[in-house]
């Protein structure tokens, strides 16, 4: 199997990372187009169109939008039948990450001027979020426990999640986290018409504030073009790790925690860095060795022949310097010290210490969210949370004494710019 | 003057109500192809097809780049030659921004379960950030300020301020702006072209990692676009004001609110309610009375005609619904304890309390951001802040101990999933 060996000291070394790196996110037009008619489509007719589009694409015989809502009955019953392993491992996932999630939570603030003048910022929740959850083989129960736990723990009253159900196949998992998260109602709608339908509301689809959770390319194409009528999380790109190891980690957990991010898609990028060439030798045999075991060996052979890379580093301050450039979303550190060296990682989505934290934890149970910044976009932005499912509002009120001094600052920069009225209102205020 | 008057207790409020806040904010299709090619042409030729356009668009006769940018010296020498007056309004203002700013930068937290294992989010600052300021007759220097201000509390080590210089007029007041807040470079560029320089960076303008500020429909577009390559702050709608008053307040002062808000562009929304039928019509012969003695009245005029309203509600509590759901960029609370009815209010951008705390103030220099949520969105996003030019990382560092009890579940739940490599290695860590 061929996977692609760098080397940092090499000429062209920049070039190659760059090239290795590229993914060229372009909108497809096409897509796009179709989008922009199914969200015109919604909008104009609603609960009629949101049942033509389902029954059309996800080959559901279903007369009315009442018909594809999934009574709370039916997701208690999912949970209920899950094989008990199964039921406990969700409910202990669960339990993990809403107690991670509680320590986000943020606080209003306001404090008091000495002459009287306050200032501050009031934190609130969301009314009501829109959950994203792909169906087909797609379908992960975890991804539902993610996005919904941290809106749950930020307040947000309404939950309504959708999920296509093509030719009417439910996946019971999906169904029984829905159940352990307390989402509201359910849907089972998908694509485009599935945005739509949340980001304007109909008849029978409450309209919502904010819509999260991953989608193919119509999902993705439908959240940007309804973002500002509706907030949305992020528009992300394939899964990606880096692993950073000082040469002494076990190959083959190394090899395996790249096979971890390459079984995701074809797209999934994994790459390792290290300064021994010796250990990067032992994880490209062991690479070879295991991956003829793997159930999803085809998908693990593509992305790693066109997207991986094993790096060989002069150091680990290197290896440090390289992670900053690459930001990746997953951030493995198999060395000793790894707390010490997480101080020089300036951008990752999430960043896993020591030998034993193999991202695959953090994936499921460990606390922190698995929906994180793609692409490089770990320079400014963050880990999905509870931050994401509250806002803030400025508070200011200003003192009778603090309107004398403050309004003839703001009275002079409002005439500097030709704002006569902002002057006039803030002269009002002076006795 | 026309101004219109609803009331809550007829017939078809609601539908009245929907319609004056209906704002398309439909994407132009020309425009957007217009910048589409601007910006792949930036990305493709760089500094040449940069000057090519700010020569060509700006009348500027630049034969480089280099030509464009301003020196920090004249930066220096534009604060240093402004009237007294102004520069220290500029330097109060901005160190009342900064001081307010301070309050709110995030710091990372970790904690240590019982079994070792560590979890947590580092928090950083973006290593660099782009500043879109306009040109022309919307060039703001308190847009300076409540842009760089809060990146630089942040700790983002990079400022690069772009702002168009049509004929090769410069704005002193921006470029004193600019040295108050410690920018780092500026470029006189604009459009769709500065934006695309600053999103892919070109041999002399050096990639951002986030860009900020407002800007006309072509920066809109560009900024949309380019959202994902690098981050962008929000893509701002026309300013609006509610203003909420018991009937006790001057209507002298009210009038000259709903200006300060108007006079911004014909686009501009001021919205009054009121319990008491009497105010408001003291407010709209205020208005009639007032508006002939403005500087800027045509605009005011439009604004107030269009898109204004003075509604009567039933009472302050049906005002406090009414408001969430306009969702207001800027709230005034005319009232007698304001604070009170601030906690009835759950979605508004900035909150300004009391009858002595007119919008101006926080426009210019109570020490909170100007750069608020637009046409409803308040729903689901915040003022800018500190926390728009951090990120965080989330910290996992699993102990051998929680690995054992981590590795089952997650082993359980990717099984479920379908995703052997995952669980395969969580299983390579139990004993």
């Amino acid at each position: 199997m061929n996977i692609k060996r760098l080397n940092t000291q090499k000429a062209g070394f920049d070039a190659e990372l760059k090239a290795l790196l590229a993914f060229e996110t372009a909108q497809d037009d096409s897509i796009d187009q179709v989008v922009a008619n199914i969200l015109k489509d919604i909008k104009a007719r609603g609960d009629a169109a949101v049942l033509e589009y389902t029954n059309r694409f996800d080959k559901t015989g279903a007369t009315s939008l009442a018909e594809l809502e999934i009574p709370q009955a039916e997701l208690q019953a999912a949970l209920a039948s899950l094989p008990a392993a199964q039921r406990e491992a969700l409910q202990a996932a669960a339990d993990r990450v809403r107690s991670y999630h509680e320590k986000q939570v943020m606080q209003s603030w306001q404090y008091t001027e000495a002459d009287g003048t306050l200032l501050g910022q009031q934190v609130t929740a969301l009314d009501r979020v829109g959950l994203y959850v792909p169906g087909g083989k797609a379908a992960y129960p975890s991804s539902v426990l993610m996005n919904a736990i941290p809106a749950k723990v930020a307040g947000v009253q309404e939950l309504i999640m959708v999920v296509p159900t093509p030719n009417g196949e439910k996946n019971p998992l999906v169904l029984a986290a829905a159940a352990v998260c307390g989402v509201t109602r359910v849907f089972c709608i998908g694509g485009a018409q599935a945005v739509g339908a949340l980001a304007y509301g109909t008849e029978t689809v409450p309209q919502v504030d904010k819509i999260v959770g991953p989608g193919n390319a119509y999902v993705a194409a439908a959240k940007r073009r309804v973002f500002g009528v509706v907030g949305i999380d992020m528009v992300a790109g394939p899964s990606e790790i880096l692993v950073i190891s000082d040469g002494q980690s076990n190959p083959d957990w190394t090899a395996m925690d790249l096979f971890s991010q390459a079984e995701h898609d074809e797209l999934a990028q994994a790459i390792l860095l290290s300064p021994s060439a010796e250990f990067l030798d032992q994880v490209q045999a062991s690479i070879a060795r295991q991956v003829t075991d793997m159930p999803r060996q085809e998908i693990i052979r593509t992305s790693l022949q066109n997207r991986g890379a094993l790096i060989q580093v002069k150091d680990l301050d290197e290896a440090a310097e390289i992670c900053n450039y690459i930001a990746p979303e997953h951030l493995e550190l198999s060395m000793d010290d790894a707390l010490a060296f997480s101080k020089k990682v300036k951008h990752a989505g999430a960043i896993f210490m020591g030998r034993d934290t193999c991202e695959a934890l953090g994936d499921y149970c460990a606390g922190p969210n698995h929906v994180l910044p793609t692409s490089r976009t770990a320079r400014f932005s963050s880990p999905l949370g509870v931050y994401d499912f509250q806002k803030r509002s400025s508070l200011i009120m200003v003192s009778s004494e603090g309107a004398q001094k403050l309004g003839k600052i703001a009275a002079t920069l409002a005439y500097g710019e030709g704002l006569q009225a902002h002057a006039r209102s803030a002269e009002y205020r002076l006795k």
